[in-house]
């Protein structure tokens, strides 16, 4: 598939990073949405206009401990003149039985108990002799105080959690409170994650030489988690076209994304590349980006579930899926935020960059004590540096028409973060 | 129990809320490590210190296709006058035979394969004319370039991940890279949530007169997940003091923490109370904090299990779980922050809080054009208004001596992130 897009650099066409990331977003199908128990909904977003069946609160009730009484009746009170009233019962919180009190009556109320009809304010106790049979109240109150009126919260028939609103405890309490024990939201997109490449071996096994430990399969499953994602670890692929093709067929079946990590020949074929041709195919394309420019994506099967290939290269696979794979999951996912946000950091050091990709660096990000931001790179991109990935705390990226930032330059740098 | 640091606040006995997160934070148990599939182990922090047995990479590798060469026979190499060196053979990844070449030879290698002995350089494929038999080689290259050296990325003995790590993908890429299926991790602390009152009825029940849905063990079990707990719902308390005893008893053998949501007569005694005194007792007091005063805290049962007692009134319950709750679960998962940050934000309205009590009001914070922070209040804290909570993305905190904020003074604001 020729790309109109792309560009030559050094006799190699190109293909921007923009147009293989919008590509891939254009291409990520909207899940329907689906019903959870309230519970089970947090963190995702609602995908219907809830509306409340109730009014909150459904009574008027008492907001805290105290005696509901007449506003008219305590106008005069104060601490030296006291209002005297007589106590005509208690309510307490869960009494169903309504009550009324009239001129120069007090009910002995707690909170969230049913205001006596006629009350219209309710002392706190602490403002009274706190009597029994008869109470003695020492301040006025507006009408109204300390009182908790029907629909205060919220009134039948208004919105209680709009569509795309992201549903945190709050919004549990409230979908509890209009009586919702389930409700509809956007699912988590189903990732299946596999990894190719003869070399690789399980991380249970020994390495023998020439073998490397499959650590991809467990990087970008906790990766897709982390962006949202229910991730299946599929693990490695079998070394043999048709068991190739019966797996890819199996996971197709059951997940909205493959995504598979492998050493791919750009343009050539081989194993894996041909169990893809057999399934319909995915355009194999050098990317203009560093790490790892060999990516791939294609649209499979019957149901033309996306399929994303990723560089075999650990800190490769995890910068690609940065770039392409964790905004797919939050378009699914309905974020209107599909990227990290950015911030422009002071380089510590000197930055090289080859002339037209795009690098991604990682580095450490501090806050400068003069205000703004200093970030340092941590090893030089070209090595797979897992132990100094691990260290990062941001991503620095260096544009394509950059090939040198020096020690005090502007660069831009993505913040990724890890709880702490 | 005395509170020696306690004030009078109008007669009322208020303790400090320092006093009280200090109590509950200096009792909460550190939960032994446990061990974890390392995908299981994502978002929690490692309890060992964990060394590698490998070297990373295991073996001198190419860093991309090309060509293995010794770059002491290409330091002349340019375009107009290329090197020229005969292909003895090729290496695919994977590949386990180890190979060699001398002076003028070349092999052919795929990224990730094994470095001939004898090569010092890999020449990108791209720099050559990608001959078979014979290849021209366009460009000199310092020794190593392109080369991954056996330990560049972690060496046999060398520390992968330390104590205290927050685990995400790089850490799980790296713990997989080292040959590690599981690892250490301070496990999620188990709270168990309840409510208690008379008026208290489930989501699915329709609320009679009086009566209360149950939004507390939803909003505080959901609360608790966020916060990184292993929350279980616990539901309404039977209203029955045996009952209720039996039912604390069977969860706090199986609870770090629980937690207890429910309308409390400060000092008084209620079934609850006379249940919790049965099982050893939990100090009732009044916090100086709005919304919600009183709270109680005690260790029960022959395993001491903190329980924690919280306001009933649902925002003032989240407000509570927030500055109690939260930093004890944060506590217990060994993170250093235990706190929400804060800023310093200009009150776009006049505020109002009372002498001697800390205040907390839901509101919403911007970033304001000009740099810093504006906050607008959500409403006045008396009143539940889980709709207007649902709205929020921060607290606002008034301290104590404070009664007054003017419209454009500073107020401190934590905000709470909401996925988005």
């Amino acid at each position: 598939m020729a790309d109109t897009g792309s560009v030559d650099v050094s006799g190699v066409r190109l293909r921007p990073v923009e147009h293989h990331l919008d590509e891939i977003l254009g291409a990520v199908p909207q899940p329907d949405p689906i019903e959870l128990a309230v519970l089970d909904a947090q963190g995702l977003l609602c995908a219907e206009l809830v509306t409340s069946q109730r009014s909150l609160p459904a009574f008027d009730q008492a907001g805290l401990d105290g005696y509901a009484v007449r506003a008219a009746d305590i106008v005069t009170a104060t601490v030296e003149q006291p209002v005297d009233l007589a106590v005509v019962g208690e309510t307490a919180a869960g009494d169903g039985e309504p009550t009324s009190i009239s001129a120069g009556l007090a009910q002995k109320v707690a909170v969230g108990a049913m205001l006596p009809a006629g009350a219209d304010v309710v002392v706190p106790a602490a403002w009274t002799d706190q009597g029994a049979a008869r109470v003695q109240v020492f301040a006025a109150l507006a009408p109204g105080s300390y009182v908790r009126r029907v629909g205060d919260d919220v009134a039948t028939g208004d919105t209680a959690v709009e569509i795309g609103t992201p549903i945190g405890p709050a919004q549990i309490s409230l979908l509890a409170a209009v009586g919702r024990e389930r409700v509809a939201v956007r699912p988590r997109p189903r990732i299946t994650v596999l990894c190719a490449g003869d070399e690789l071996v399980d991380v249970g096994a020994v390495a023998g030489p020439g073998q490397q430990v499959d650590v991809n399969s467990y990087a970008l499953a906790a990766a897709a988690r982390d962006a949202g994602a229910a991730a299946y670890r599929a693990g490695i692929m079998p070394n043999d076209r048709r068991r190739m093709v019966e797996l890819l067929e199996g996971q197709m079946l059951r997940s909205d994304i493959v995504l598979v990590a492998g050493t791919f020949a750009n343009g050539g074929h081989d194993l894996l590349q041909e169990a893809l041709d057999e399934l319909g195919g995915v355009t194999f394309t050098q990317v203009a980006m560093h790490p790892g420019p060999v990516h791939a994506f294609g649209k499979l099967g019957p149901d033309a579930v996306p399929v994303i290939c990723v560089p075999g290269e650990p800190v490769a696979a995890l910068v690609a899926f940065e770039v392409f794979v964790r905004p797919a999951i939050r378009l699914m996912l309905g974020k209107r935020q599909l990227f990290r946000r950015t911030v422009q950091a002071v380089s510590a050091q000197q930055l090289l960059s080859p002339l037209g990709y795009r690098q991604y660096l990682h580095g450490q990000v501090m806050r400068h004590p003069d205000g703004g931001y200093v970030v340092e790179p941590i090893g030089d991109g070209d090595q797979a540096m897992l132990a100094r990935m691990a260290r990062a705390n941001c991503l620095i990226v260096v544009d394509e028409d950059v090939t040198e930032v020096s020690a005090g330059g502007l660069v831009t740098v993505m913040p990724m973060l890890l709880g702490g």
